[in-house]
């Protein structure tokens, strides 16, 4: 110890930095470690998921099983025959929510639905029909499926089948409207219902024509290229959209229907640079799903929004939800509107960054601080910071401006508690009111909280 | 001066580093300025030019001509249409050549066109037409026209017709074939001469009857998207091929053709991810033929290779060329090639670098490292690089990674002079041999010595 003090002080310093100032202060060389303590209340939960001698085998197993799968187009059909649902059973986004908690952009697509089903002459009579409890509702996520926004299906809507070709397991998601005023934001004008009717009479049948004449479309495959030429897949899927069209168009071409319906489809698709988004999504979930319910694994395999809650489930904690009322969006806005117009955070659409797309490849995605805000910078660091929450990087997702490093995915929860960073999502913006639609887009959080409310949950499974 | 000596010295040092050294190891404070003495021999013409009263003037107009173009595709027809070529005339890549100094792939070009054409029963006896002289050669650049790699365009071939809607001034291109054993190559095989018959019987036809039924398509503007989404117009034009599919189709499938051959031609264009490179050419040549013959002006309107010389042309020296052997490439090579099998620089398609993509826009396109070589980190620098030789950054051309820095573009030679910074090209390679067709790609500069000749010509017109 004397000997210590004789010599010239060399001191390193971790958390806050009151002793480093002093030593640097008094002209001693410091180095100071980047460290925070974890999350409030978290220590003895984290110690015993730590410790848990499950947990490296089971996340390697979460990790391998969701890098394994092959996400495959095979079909577009009803979701009535797709999924099952009957009359008046309509799926949402996000964890399970009723008709009395539910916000705004929810309402609002449930109302459209009850018109587009025939169920009510207009959308206020919808309201009532769900008011006195005529709509059974029930998450996507809780049917292999997934619905970006407010995430409504309802029978007679049609949906895209993927496939793992491995294992033969299935995801579903409902076909995109496009942006601006439609069902997924809340909105539900007379334009937005013959949009829905139009894509049930026309669209849907000639895609399912073409993709059962041409056979499957590798979605993880268009994915791994997108991801170099510029889409982080949430927010922009122009590449994707593109690669899909050309992929569908040699079947399509030939499918037993009117030329003219046929150019009005690929205008369709072609005019929405977003249609490949609800592709991505079900890719995503399908991967996820192969990685549930492994005893001991703290990986997240879905992290999901209903426009009130935002839930995460935790492979180890099988199907259950851990939710908090969810966050606002920050970002940027559309024509007049502004902060006080947005809903907080909706959607399912968050699968995607759950498995490394997203708000975790955007520095593959420069050009989308233009719609979500933020600097290109911003977009590098956000990326760069997520490796520290994650297990893995993609070997298919690479990120050219990074040397080809895959994005990071699989995002472990006790890092994110044992850290204090948070996934980022980078996000559409509903007006909080039900039939306003898209005022936006932008960056947001889960809620911290549900992540020690998760972490408590698998350490109580710990033996 | 003893007041100078006095006190603490404070040296800037430009050029060698000599002095710059000794200085440093006497404990003085050094600045090192990045300066390089110009090219040798050019101080006189350098004088000269930069002297020159007209030239800020011109090269102000240069920049503003060449930036105010628009192209849009306006027309598919023959060559013998649309350039008003005879039998037996054939327009090449390049400064002019004759056949005697022709390389292995432009004779190759040469000699499938002549069986193309049914000058010839087999390409030997199209080698034997042309040693005769009966093959009349000229630039593609003389006759406003551009063609990457030999560029052969000969009566038969359909080629693509953009026009700046502001003059009413045109320029053209031939079809993409795809790659590997294509004519542009110089491969003559039978099924090279196979799928040229198909696009010139089948092909352009097709989308002579898209384009005219769906009307003009802006190549402008789906360059400036591209350049955001990783392409950068020579070597990466995945995403402009997809957009213009995407443009094409709503008109494509309603065209009066067989559904099994719209099938076909979608098939072709969607698996080619080069196609878009024949309108990013001719879109980059419309721009640059504005700016010509501008009294004065030290821009480079065109920089093109034949295989055997590398040329370019300047807007103050008219239709001048300044030529000298062409370099051979640098970078990967398909197969068992190697650096062996590679024919010197060749093709008019570092138009795209004289119009500040390609090469000039790598830093927009990190992927493009996998194709031609290098780190993505170079692919940056590269950029960076050429704003030193640039007159302008062009407003619609803008770097996502490089927070929406518009490309570097309009090079002047005296730049390029006074730096000794030549302007990078990216680009395919052919095979030495005739008939062999592609055997890599990588990167290569211009000859240095064409910039103080083409310096001399312009002081030359100095009053």
């Amino acid at each position: 110890m004397t000997e210590l003090l004789r010599r010239e002080p060399n001191v390193i310093s971790a958390g806050l930095g009151l002793l480093a100032d002093a030593a640097e202060r008094q002209a001693a060389r410091v180095t100071r470690v980047d460290w925070k303590p974890p999350m409030t209340g978290v220590e003895d939960d984290l110690v015993t998921v730590v410790g848990d001698p499950r947990r490296v085998a089971a996340n390697a197993a979460a990790v391998e099983r969701m890098l394994g799968v092959r996400a495959q187009l095979v079909d577009v059909l009803p979701a009535r025959a797709a999924l099952g649902l009957s009359a008046g059973e309509f799926l949402h986004a996000g964890p399970p929510v009723t008709w009395d908690r539910a916000s705004g952009p929810l309402r609002g697509a449930i109302m459209g639905a009850t018109v587009l089903e025939g169920m009510a002459g207009d959308p206020q009579a919808g309201a009532a029909l769900a008011e006195r409890g005529a709509i059974m509702l029930d998450p996507c996520h809780a049917h292999g499926a997934v619905g970006p926004m407010a995430g409504v299906i309802s029978p007679s809507m049609w949906v895209f089948a993927l496939e793992d070709p491995a294992s033969g397991r299935r995801s579903y998601c409902s076909l995109n409207e496009g942006l601006g005023k439609v069902l997924r934001y809340g909105a539900y004008s007379a334009d937005v219902i013959e949009r829905l009717k139009w894509m049930s009479a026309s669209l849907g049948p000639l895609l399912q024509a073409a993709v059962r004449a041409g056979g499957p479309i590798d979605v993880t495959a268009i994915l791994a290229q997108m991801v170099q030429m510029g889409d982080e897949a949430h927010n922009r899927n122009r590449t994707g959209t593109l690669m899909l069209l050309r992929d569908l168009l040699p079947s399509l071409v030939q499918a037993p229907f009117p030329a003219s319906e046929v150019s009005s489809a690929v205008a369709f698709i072609g005019g929405n640079d977003h249609f490949f988004l609800n592709l991505a999504m079900p890719a995503c979930k399908l991967a996820l799903d192969a990685a549930r319910n492994i005893p001991g694994s703290s990986m997240v395999v879905a992290m999901a929004r209903n426009g009130t809650d935002f839930g995460i489930q935790v492979s180890g904690t099988g199907d259950q939800w851990f939710t908090a009322p969810a966050l606002t969006p920050e970002g940027l806005f559309l024509g007049s509107y502004g902060p006080a117009d947005a809903n907080p955070d909706i959607g399912d659409s968050a699968i995607t960054e759950t498995a490394g797309l997203g708000g975790f490849a955007m520095a593959t995605a420069p050009a989308i601080v233009r719609l979500v805000g933020g600097s290109v910078s911003d977009a590098l660091a956000t990326t760069r910071r997520m490796y520290e929450i994650t297990l893995a990087e993609h070997p298919l997702f690479q990120v050219p401006a990074l040397e080809f490093r895959g994005t990071p995915a699989g995002i472990d929860m006790t890092l994110v508690v044992r850290t204090g960073i948070l996934p980022q999502i980078n996000t559409g913006m509903a007006g909080k009111v039900a039939g306003t639609g898209q005022v936006g887009a932008g960056l947001v959080t889960p809620p911290a909280e549900i992540f020690p409310a998760a972490l408590r949950a698998l350490a109580l499974t710990v033996g």
